[in-house]
């Protein structure tokens, strides 16, 4: 803690990284509810300096000592540095913010969106509070909303995510691939030859750019990857359904940032479009754009840079009326990772004073 | 009727378009059952010189009198044009084979997909036989041949459409907003400025360069769209379920060609993973692209330029052990359209001489 002002200090581990840019970039507009800020990155990058709060601030390499008089301190790192580093910081006196799988699952971890289970933030035996991955962030804000009033029951979920969540090397990787697709008109209608053109996959198993990749995380049984089992697994934690059906099929699409995701939900009541649409526009975190007669609904383009989760298509199901099929879009860099810990670190530093 | 051949005529109406260059590539490497082939385009595209089986060919203008002496007209052309001039073809005797959504929910229209019911040829008694929509077809044998063994209950869909279903109208959009949007790296992680800067939306409703578009077709009630509804409407009349739950999301993304989909099948019995692999490796029309371990599943880079539909990432869904989530992926051009005109044309030309 700041003595002279009282006010909580922050460690920001991540803060060079893709996600620690947007980190910094909330900090300084957002309501300003701290002391010290203490940039925190890799060894490599210790010494860097950065912006945050409209000042300059070195990066200081990750090491125990960091941790020293910090209250809050969030992760925007690989999970193995959180698994590692977390508990460390929780350890000497800080609650550790973690946005990276590390923790997500664990019993003695809260799994926490603000807009939906704050209160979860008070139980921290460990002293680690936890987000969920992005893909969740995209639509449980909405589809949370939606449960309040009909019951959720059932959810399959379809995604289109965006490069960036695989870090700077996957936007890296998109932007030039284009490079070398892109002036090439007959690529698109040969077979296999864009596979030879790309050139470096980066981080996605198959080409991305003018190509959609099935895949996303890595390996888990039954043919499922980790993003489709944590989709399921991380909305029934945070809405306290453990017996909810959810199917998700998880794609890489060629779009630098912004994640959607197509989602059927099954009730146990009756839905009504109107209504739902009402309920949407309505839930803080939400934004409706839903006009199909002006072809307002959400694309990526429209929410990148945004921090709610933006819903439109709306439809109640032709062949069930428990059921609702929209669209939803997210910004994966904010609500979907920086933004979702920002806010968690801000109830927390709120309850220091409760 | 080519009367010295006793092989049948064909037209080929909209030869010179994006789905007639495909079939002229068919007509060109499959089995030659075709006396004369007379192509046919629009006003402003006659006198045009094409290639169709290693010869160069001028298409005429479609007028009454180019359906003289023809036996099955085949039609790759906007609706609008094709609901005025199959019912002429068929008139002066020819079989009108329209790829087009005129006639597809005519109860008098047979809706044709080879594989599946190949005998529904033979009823057609305005002498006018149609093929689903491209993402009907870019699932619809895959899912045939689940049916047949688990009897399908309800479908949910997600798809992933490629540009080239929107015409070359839509390719080349996608091509010039890909030279304006892809040289700008910072362009992506900043919001709106992707719409004022890739210029002409050409056929879409929003930008497709680094983008995706929830919106494909026209608008239809209860905020669905004609695809939408299309998948459904073509779903129930090729398989014979005309109480087949589905709910589809269509949505466009930045690739050239062949269509993706993510479906979460539900059906009567029980299912299994291993089953179902094997049944979609000895489909006809299928081919099964699904080993997690060596990350092999289908993208729209490896199918584009192939006949069948390809099947990837199948799995028997977490929570219900009567449903499958698979991917599949299939060329928009060829069996989503030209091909599975094609193969009807075939089996009409075939059942003249049964």
């Amino acid at each position: 803690m700041d003595s002279s002002s009282g006010l909580p200090t922050l460690a920001v581990v991540g803060a060079t990284g893709a996600v620690g840019a947007v980190m910094l970039d909330l900090l300084s507009v957002r309501r300003d509810v701290y002391g010290e800020i203490r940039l925190v990155g890799s060894e490599r990058s210790a010494g860097r300096t950065l912006r945050v709060r409209g000042e300059r601030a070195e990066a200081v390499a990750l090491a125990p000592g960091v941790f020293d008089g910090v209250d809050i301190a969030t992760f925007a790192v690989p999970a193995p540095v959180a698994a590692e580093w977390a508990p460390v910081a929780a350890e000497r006196g800080a609650v550790a913010v973690d946005g990276s799988g590390a923790f997500r699952m664990c019993a003695d971890v809260p799994l926490v969106v603000p807009e939906l289970n704050p209160e979860r933030v008070r139980d921290r035996p460990r002293g680690i509070v936890a987000g969920p991955g992005c893909t969740t962030l995209s639509m449980i804000v909405a589809l949370g909303a939606l449960h309040r009033r009909y019951g959720l029951r059932e959810l399959v979920v379809a995604s289109y995510q965006a490069a960036s969540s695989a870090g700077r090397d996957g936007v890296d990787t998109l932007y030039a691939q284009l490079e070398k697709v892109g002036g090439d008109r007959a690529l698109g209608n040969r077979a296999g030859d864009i596979r030879g053109v790309v050139g470096e996959l980066g981080p996605f198993p198959a080409p991305l750019a003018l190509n959609v990749v099935p895949w996303t995380g890595t390996r888990e049984d039954g043919g499922w990857t980790s993003d489709e089992v944590a989709v399921r697994a991380e909305t029934r934690k945070v809405l306290g359904l453990p017996g909810l059906k959810v199917s998700a099929t998880c794609v890489r699409v060629p779009v630098v940032t912004a994640h959607s995701v197509a989602v059927h939900a099954v009730f146990e009541e009756r839905t009504d479009q109107r209504e739902a649409q009402a309920i949407l526009a309505c839930s803080p975190g939400v934004v409706l754009c839903d006009n199909p007669e002006t072809h307002e609904f959400p694309t990526p383009s429209d929410v990148v840079g945004t921090d709610p989760a933006w819903a439109g298509r709306v439809r109640r199901s032709l062949d069930d009326p428990h059921a609702l099929d929209l669209f939803l879009c997210c910004d994966n860099l904010r609500k979907g990772a920086a933004l979702n810990t920002a806010q968690i670190a801000e109830l927390i530093a709120a309850g220091r004073t409760d």
